[in-house]
């Protein structure tokens, strides 16, 4: 193992320096995507970046750019890119991103320490947390050349400091930054990173339930979803009608999710991975009562799978049950190619690192490296509570695991 | 039969005139309880009456009382009241309440055009529908010595014309009456009455689906509610945690809504009558979101029997399954004696009318008269497209087939 007791202390010394610097009045932390505390955040990573001998640099979208060199990318060769995002959800963790961006500091940290001569540039990217601006991984987006002027009209929904209300574009702007320059242009070409990789930690309780202090990431599950769909029925009086001349939209609501439940399970049992949660449901407030057998019921269905097609096809299931489906909506998944995973597992076996392999169920930025062309890798860390929460617990334990686990993946990768 | 085409046309006539007088704005009729309308209908069949050569009078709560003699109780004799409501839901239809009232004018008319004396009270009663002030029977209570001072002081919730948000008891001083002389004291003393009989239309759709124009009520049925129930679950990403580590309240209200309707067949086939209504759901919208695993639902819970024990067992079973009941709400059934609705059902068969027997799962008048004491009875004439709304749809030959059964079963009644 190369992480020393020095590296804990730098570690745990960084979370608790943003924490505190980026706590927000409600408890938990609040580091708005573009807002002022995601940059308060960057800025005690550069610095601890730049007194531990590295270069820290903002790319023009704002990105951190962490790096031995003072030009981060390289002629010669080309770099991998290592790190996660600088910005929570309202009242978030304060590991959910920041985990990723500290091991990103420490890896380079590292190499330079240790002399090892691997191409490295850290990257703690902004705005990957859709809550502010309604779409995720603005940051990595930016990058990747995928920013759109539709992308800088978007406004702030989630009001929380002085950005509140604030496009895209301004934002940028308040940062002297010029946002036309990263409309559908790459600041960085996808050719020049040989890899993306990323540590986080998991936002389910997996990695918990199963002891493991590691997982390894196959690939970053797609969706899709009906955000507006809708089970109809015929309305009556709760007391004068008899069940057989019912059709009760509740009663069918019941029954559609006992059916989609059996389905789920069998998918699962012939070894399709495949979640579906109906998060939102509700009879029509306008026209519901107690005495009314109800002829409306709303949902919202959101299903994931690593395959698009196993999750399209559920919905189409739904449908088939008389789920009225409405818009959907479909993101694509993004696979880690088998030989890019099965090397974090190697070094996770060599370290003898207790792991286990595993899909994403969340979305992060590794997902828009890996569709944009950047072969990418994820290293998730154990983490109780879930995410999206002040209650989020990760162990440094645990954390310096996953860095060892990314350490020896990275190296592997090349030699 | 001893209805004509002469009584044909004076129901018609009658249906007409108070529907186009309570006409309300947006479609169906509206007379409030203690309402403008609800006295214009009154005044309509009051004028009615007295043209026939009857008399017609207000109590003491401004029920309409329908007579032969100036005086309408006799001392000689009991007598039978028979009458229903003159109030409807707003945008209701015309014949819930309506029909009844106007059977009784046709009864008693009937009676003294062929010199058949028996001692007869019809009742226009007002305030039965608790929509206007959120409880029910006000007319009939008020008869029965069932009203406080608390009921005097309930307001209108909903506005629709001059007595918008009045207290009862203000309704009643504007019509020039005395609220506090029928507080807790009988109008007319429940051994006075023989008997209650009430027409009305099945607000239910069985007669229709069932083909028979006329309905034997054996009981009207009782409910066990629970307005603010709950289901929880505990909260999580619908990406990140596997099916089996979730606790989804929405999964789980649909296993205990299955679970609660194979009881009911169970209940059906052993014989029970029991119907049972969950007719508002939903997920909590202040938390609930298309990516999160529900951990609230909240539902009401609406059960009905002729036997009050089945009703609330039924509840309890919910609560077994993982129902947070909250606030149970218990209204006990009124149980028509066999005799009563046994001499209807032998009217019926006696005048070869098509009916059936049936309970009434909605709340009547003849409810309050029973659980006062009062041996009462239900005839229902079948109506098509439910209650409550503007579609409302009896045919003058089933409302005359009723009025044959009813004035049979008084005759009879009264031998």
């Amino acid at each position: 193992m190369i992480f020393s007791e020095a590296d804990r202390n730098l570690a745990e010394q960084l979370f608790a320096q943003v924490a505190a610097a980026t706590a927000a009045p409600g408890g938990g932390v609040c580091r708005p995507s573009y807002g002022n505390n995601e940059t308060i955040a960057w800025q005690i990573i550069a610095e601890a970046a730049t007194d531990l001998g590295l270069y820290a640099r903002g790319d023009l979208a704002d990105n951190l750019v962490i790096s031995r060199d003072p030009v981060p990318f390289r002629t010669d060769a080309r770099s991998t890119c290592v790190g996660s995002h600088l910005d929570s959800v309202p009242h978030g963790g304060n590991y959910d991103g920041l985990a990723g961006v500290v091991a990103a500091v420490l890896l380079i940290a590292k190499s330079r320490e240790l002399k090892i001569d691997v191409p490295l540039v850290g990257l703690g990217l902004r705005g990957e947390e859709s809550a502010w601006f309604g779409v995720p991984y603005l940051g990595s987006k930016a990058i990747l050349g995928k920013i759109t002027w539709r992308d800088l009209e978007r406004r702030r929904r989630i009001t929380d400091d002085d950005t509140a209300g604030l496009a895209l574009g301004s934002c940028l702007e308040r940062l002297v930054l010029h946002p036309d320059r990263i409309v559908q242009t790459p600041i960085t070409q996808p050719d020049q990173i040989r890899e993306f990789w990323e540590l986080h930690i998991e936002q389910g309780p997996v990695l918990v339930a199963r002891g493991k202090p590691v997982g390894v990431v196959t690939g970053i599950c797609g969706n899709a979803r009906a955000p507006r769909a809708q089970i109809t029925g015929r309305p009556g009086h709760s007391g004068t009608t008899p069940h057989d001349l019912r059709d009760d939209a509740v009663v069918r609501f019941a029954e559609i999710m006992t059916k989609l439940e059996a389905r789920r399970r069998t998918l699962a049992e012939r070894g399709d991975d495949l979640v579906f949660t109906c998060g939102i449901v509700g009879t029509n407030p306008q026209k519901h009562a107690i005495t009314t057998i109800a002829d409306e019921v709303n949902l919202a269905l959101d299903v994931r799978s690593l395959d698009d097609r196993t999750a399209r096809e559920f919905l189409t299931y739904a449908e088939s049950l008389g789920v009225n489906l409405g818009e959907v909506v479909e993101t694509p998944s993004a696979v880690i190619a088998p030989a890019t995973w099965r090397r974090a597992q190697l070094a996770c076996v060599s370290l003898g690192i207790d792991h286990m392999v595993m899909p994403s169920g969340a979305g992060h930025d590794a997902a828009m490296f890996q569709q944009s062309g950047v072969p990418s890798g994820m290293i998730f860390v154990r983490n109780d509570n879930g995410s999206h929460n002040p209650n989020e617990a990760m162990s440094t334990d645990d954390f310096l695991l996953g860095c060892e686990a990314l350490w020896q993946t990275i190296l592997d990768g090349n030699r």
